[in-house]
């Protein structure tokens, strides 16, 4: 059965996150309900991960089996043409093999973004924080999640997840222009929460309410109750999901890593 | 009385424009509504022009007269906690003398934003235009606007204005990156519809429906029958006003032009 990767993007504000729930409208939902009138067929699509409510996707990868071969330039169109325009398709490529959207990528890459003046246009895509921030510190901060593994601090209690252990390649701030900051982070896998329990306990930090050295003591509880408030979910997005190279053999658009 | 100049910013989608309407959320009525409720007592907002149902402004200028001096930096913070989210005001600011948002103003910019593939997180702000156009033919249609006077082909048909004559200083078409358009145009005043009027009429251009020698016949009729339709209003924004420098006197976060 031929496979094909879908890469899209959405924005999360209108869906109950990724995966499907029944009598809520989520994105998984959507290409499911799509492709199978399209195709004929029941579709299942399998995404690379969940988002929670309200998180957006910059680069999303998800991949299908089909019976038959399809025209992607084709279905590229007519699922733009009928899925919600919070959600765009850009490319569908088929893979060789049994690469599989989740199981297949080798780190994950998510941006976290804040803005400190009040502004109509991204006030859906970024958090309004209004304080003053040290992002000096926030860094030295940052810098620390690079040297634990075990992020239990930052995993949202009751989740059921075989380990809490994660490696974190990458986790820093910029501030592409004035009044505006952005957090990366890589990191192989990332636990329910993560990285929005991450960014809420830094901004306490970069407010002067706590020390990086507190930051490395909330690591080192392993528990969630002493982290920070998450942060908001509209700040968020999945921005990018690395894949062996041999994955992208067939795709045209997407930019190689 | 003392003068203030508010440069605000507003996504238009969820307004029926800038100017009040009796049962409507307009941006002047929300701004009318949440200052006589901030200074106690009613105050007129005078805005530097009107825009139509889902237009965007990236810099808009209102005056208010009030009857003491007020603390800006205040004002301006209450009003943001106040306002729809959709609407941030910038700056207020004293003006000396009779300078009024309006009859000041010495030019106006407009921008429309045009997207040719699918794209989630543009598409309240940009048209999504996916046939291909041919940039350098519109640039030389767009350039033909600066030579004519009369725009009344160009202007909503049942306007009542003195007359159509505005001077456009500039009118050209980027690509800031690929797939990506941005039509830019300046001019003394505009009529109602104008922009959208014209870049309508240039994407025929663009997609080899109309030549130049046409584009320039449609400005010659005078006759709004003739020209292109309108393009969608969600992708334009008013993108910033000139006035004498004197304006700017006791501003501090505004962009001197």
């Amino acid at each position: 059965m031929p496979r094909y990767f879908i890469r899209l993007a959405y924005d999360g504000s209108p869906f109950c996150g990724w995966q499907v729930q029944p009598g809520q409208s989520t994105v998984q939902g959507e290409l499911e309900q799509a492709l199978g009138q399209l195709l004929a067929k029941p579709v299942g699509v399998a995404g690379c991960g969940r988002t929670d409510t309200g998180v957006h996707a910059n680069d999303y990868l998800a991949h299908i089996d089909v019976s038959d071969t399809v025209d992607t330039a084709q279905v590229t169109y007519k699922l733009n043409k009928m899925l919600h325009p919070a959600i765009g398709i850009r490319e569908i490529f088929p893979v060789e093999g049994d690469f599989h959207a989740r199981f297949s990528a080798t780190a994950r890459t998510y941006r976290y973004f804040i803005h400190a003046q009040s502004d109509p246009f991204v006030r859906d895509f970024s958090w309004h924080v209004p304080q003053e921030l040290d992002v000096v510190t926030m860094n030295q901060a940052a810098e620390r999640l690079l040297h634990y593994s075990d992020f239990s601090s930052f995993c949202r209690s009751g989740s059921e997840t075989r380990t809490n252990e994660c490696r974190v390649s990458y986790a820093s701030w910029s501030a592409p222009e004035a009044g505006r900051l952005v957090f990366e982070i890589t990191a192989d896998r990332f636990l329910r929460n993560m990285v929005r329990a991450i960014v809420g306990t830094l901004i306490e930090v970069g407010r002067g309410k706590s020390s990086v050295q507190d930051f490395e003591s909330i690591v080192e509880a392993k528990d969630r109750s002493v982290a920070g408030t998450s942060a908001k979910a509209h700040g968020l997005f999945l921005w990018s999901i690395a894949y062996p190279e041999a994955v992208y053999e067939h795709a045209t658009t997407w930019q190689k890593a």
